[in-house]
């Protein structure tokens, strides 16, 4: 897309740093649309200070950007209705107070509650012990803590673009740069999209590997939902031909790997590892309905960029964060020595960059989430549903 | 306390916080009390870069509390006399400078210089391994940072209230939330207050368990003082019924625990722990005398509160932190996993909550330091004192 | 030096901050250098927000410090020659997002970008297991972390002093503090100075031990350069008297450890230990020059401040950090524990303090550059050079 006009939020190159910015339909090139409006603002007090939301508002739809949070997606709403979940952390919390080794590497929950996060780049996943060659060549030993650093990155350059026309594409873009002497240099290049008056938005992103020798990369969209769209009786309605669950759960658990409870106190998250099916090009689709079925959120993705999908399901009382988690990876969320074993650790070549999106559709009626079943079950195409009631090997360690 | 007035110094859902705020004796409703004021200023330079501090002055004592560390106060001085201590660290360090898994878990002391800190809310004491349920409901081995993460999270919301009338009380108020996934999520609200011309000042906290299970919470005030009050000849007075050394220390070392040296290179700390006796209500104090008797420092609390009081003395040189900490807490500082097999970690049922105060006054007249240890002798009713001359297993692990 | 001018930047305990300040010739004294300058600038954006930095244009040469970084240096320019390296870390990157324990030890690594940074205070080197007496005297394993924290700790008093006359001497000072309670509390003291149209930067520093206890104390100059100066073909002159390699390393890098190679993808590091002599009074010098010999940085130091230099070859790729580091150091950066069994870790009375000082001398002509190794020679004063095939055991853990 060419940007008929831009501003420029953030650079650091530019020491550009702008705490606050209102750009209106006018200025975004849609006088129409009078609703049209992306609004940066710098958060203030707590765990919070100093952290930048950009909110694209199409006029039904908005979305708050965190570039603070490497370029994740904090939370928005379609015609009042809430997309994201109630995370036990009220943020979005600054990565200066995450300190993702702490409590066994699970750290990276202290700052948790975005609606779409990305996990990676370097790794994701579990935390674990990983043998890697250091700086002198030698196999060491590292710890990986969950989920790797990209969401704990603030974005170097953050941009606004409108692409001109009576119904602009208006997009916040940003560069969020994971980088370190004898590790992983990688530059992500994101973009998150809409278009007034839409029903979704698109996340664009390009993940370049900068360094001279070929890198390892790991990249997951964890999209987190809560109610509405999820309570009891939801169901998630995938194209899979191969569903297993992660660990050990009661039969009737892996039965109703697609149907929710409603808040459950003291509920075990479950997971479950799905391998989908798509079109002759790969696209696939995901979609979260409500249990009567004129709710729904429906994620579409390239099983050529992402060819794994979990899900995670975490019933737990609202107090507790009920949510769940839609996930479409390079790989499932294993260590990523695991991973590695299975061939899903993607490989990036020197200078080498690898592109994934994703786009978020909000269907508010029964008509909307029965086509989007439709299309998933035409995706589907009749294939047999492999089921498996235990752990398998291929998915879990 | 119902507030005649109150002004909004930070909220992070509001949006707002305040880099300095000046509210004087009129203001604050008392133009009597001329000297009466509250100021809220932002720290700058070095590792201070970004800490708010709130000094509440009555006209004769004054304290600076700090939202960055957890609503801890900072310092305070009454009519010239200084209260805290100078540790090594030269404070207050914002959080970001704190990485407490450093050092085997002791990085919390890198930003340790405040005359009262809050250990907890999660576990307080020893670093050491805990093992407790995961998210996944297994039983998981984490390694808990020496007194938790409370005093290092920046409250979400700060305000001041006066209570009106001709001797208004002057407070500082402030949200703390210690949260996370698969984790804690307690809300810290603290309270602050004094009036005008009193020679004591108040905490009374709350601290509520916002999940839908049970949750453990440890919870402890280390009180830290240097001189002038502490000197060679100093004592503790407390109406103890029981003592025990932590560790083995020279019998002249135990028999003389109420004791302190003078500043001492190389001294090695050593803790007491004490049983203490209370009124009928739980009421009781601990009082910290010069070595005249003309000067001290009595703190109140309740035993149904927090049951365990715990002496810290550090008498090394000034250079290396002069210090006692007095430590009235729900639990003994020890490794969590000690306290529970003591029975002394308690639990907050969903949605409860458990209350704390304690009341500091400076008492600078040898009446008035009669009269603190009068009460003192009063409220041990003549009870035998215990003295453990070796470590207890009921205390040391 | 006397200061006949001097400007406050930072200063803590009076809460200064300047976010900006812009320093001319005429301000500082010197009319007629037209070109001379001290610039302060807060960045903003990315991991660099709020990071100082302070640039001394002498007309000639420019050098940037960072006191947010604890005074390092993170480039500079000498008529238009880059002084400084090409770090995979698009930096400066402020401390709150370097975590040091992560990857066992080395998250030092994802701040690591400037042209001179200080390892130490506490300990520098590699990441490792040391035994030391913790609080209650008792030997305690700590993990101590890669290269210590004296680099991400912000000044905490950052001025700007002018000499006077005709052609001032104009310097950046600072004020670090590595403080903890029961651990080091070191006060370094740093000062970088040039000259109006010098070739020439010097920095002085003093470490100072403010405890009443005996401390070790680790301190090294990690002066890092690529290109231009290094290139295919570039050399390292010393007056080197023994060298060591680090690891065991083919015998023809190790016979080579005086030459530098290209950018070479996939290159692993190598590292040179060197035992230098100095003239009568302790000075000695080392020089890196380009393959013309053309064009060199000569770095001047004092034996008797500095006794162990290290050689770091890093001629990776251009985007992996192509760069060597010349590293004088009161020892190797080995591991603590190592470096002790050797008895190359200082140890610094209570109160006392120890100084260093390096000059960096940039040599742009053929003249220059064979003069500084003409004084090299004569430094050696043909004393015979011990090349050690293998790691020795005084060097090499």
């Amino acid at each position: 897309m060419k940007s008929a006009k831009q501003w420029i939020l953030t650079d650091r190159t530019e020491n550009i740093q702008k705490e606050k910015i209102e750009l209106n339909a006018r200025q975004l090139g849609a006088p129409k649309c009078r609703k049209l409006s992306v609004t940066k603002t710098t958060l203030r007090g707590g765990l919070s200070e100093g952290v930048e939301v950009v909110e694209i508002n199409n006029g039904a739809l908005s979305i708050s950007v965190i570039p603070t949070r490497g370029m994740g997606i904090w939370k928005g709403s379609y015609r009042g209705i809430f997309l994201g979940w109630r995370s036990p952390v009220e943020g979005p919390v600054h990565p200066a107070f995450v300190h993702q080794n702490e409590r066994g590497g699970l750290g990276w929950l202290y700052g948790f509650d975005e609606c779409i996060v990305r996990c990676g780049l370097e790794s994701n996943g579990a935390p674990g012990r990983d043998v890697v060659p250091n700086n002198m060549g030698e196999p060491t030993e590292m710890e990986l803590t969950l989920h790797g650093r990209i969401a704990n990155i603030p974005a170097s350059r953050v941009t606004v673009e409108a692409s001109g026309g009576a119904k602009p594409i208006v997009s916040v873009s940003g560069i969020v740069e994971e980088t370190m002497l004898f590790g992983p240099r990688f530059r992500l290049s994101a973009r998150i999209s809409t278009a007034p008056g839409a029903n979704w938005f698109r996340i664009e992103d390009e993940v370049s590997n900068l360094r001279a020798v070929e890198s390892e990369m790991e990249l997951l969209y964890h999209c987190n939902f809560g109610g509405p769209v999820l309570e009891e009786g939801a169901r998630l309605v995938l194209p899979a031909v191969e569903t297993a669950p992660r660990s050990a759960y009661r039969a009737e658990d892996v039965e109703t790997w697609a149907v929710y409870r409603g808040p459950t106190p003291g509920f075990v998250e479950q997971c479950f590892w799905h391998v989908l099916r798509g079109d002759a090009n790969g696209g696939t689709m995901a979609l979260l309905r409500n249990a009567a079925g004129d709710l729904g959120v429906c994620i579409r993705f390239n099983l050529s960029e992402l060819p794994c999908f979990t899900q995670w399901k975490n019933t737990a009382a609202e107090e507790d964060g009920y949510v769940t988690g839609l996930e479409p990876g390079t790989n499932y969320p294993n260590t990523r020595a695991f991973e590695r074993k299975q061939g899903r650790v993607p490989r990036l070549a020197p200078g080498s960059s690898r592109r994934a999106s994703l786009t978020v559709e909000v269907l508010d009626s029964a008509r909307l989430v029965k086509a989007a079943e439709d299309e998933i079950e035409k995706l589907r195409g009749g294939t047999a549903h492999t089921l498996h009631r235990a752990p398998d090997p291929r998915f879990s360690a």
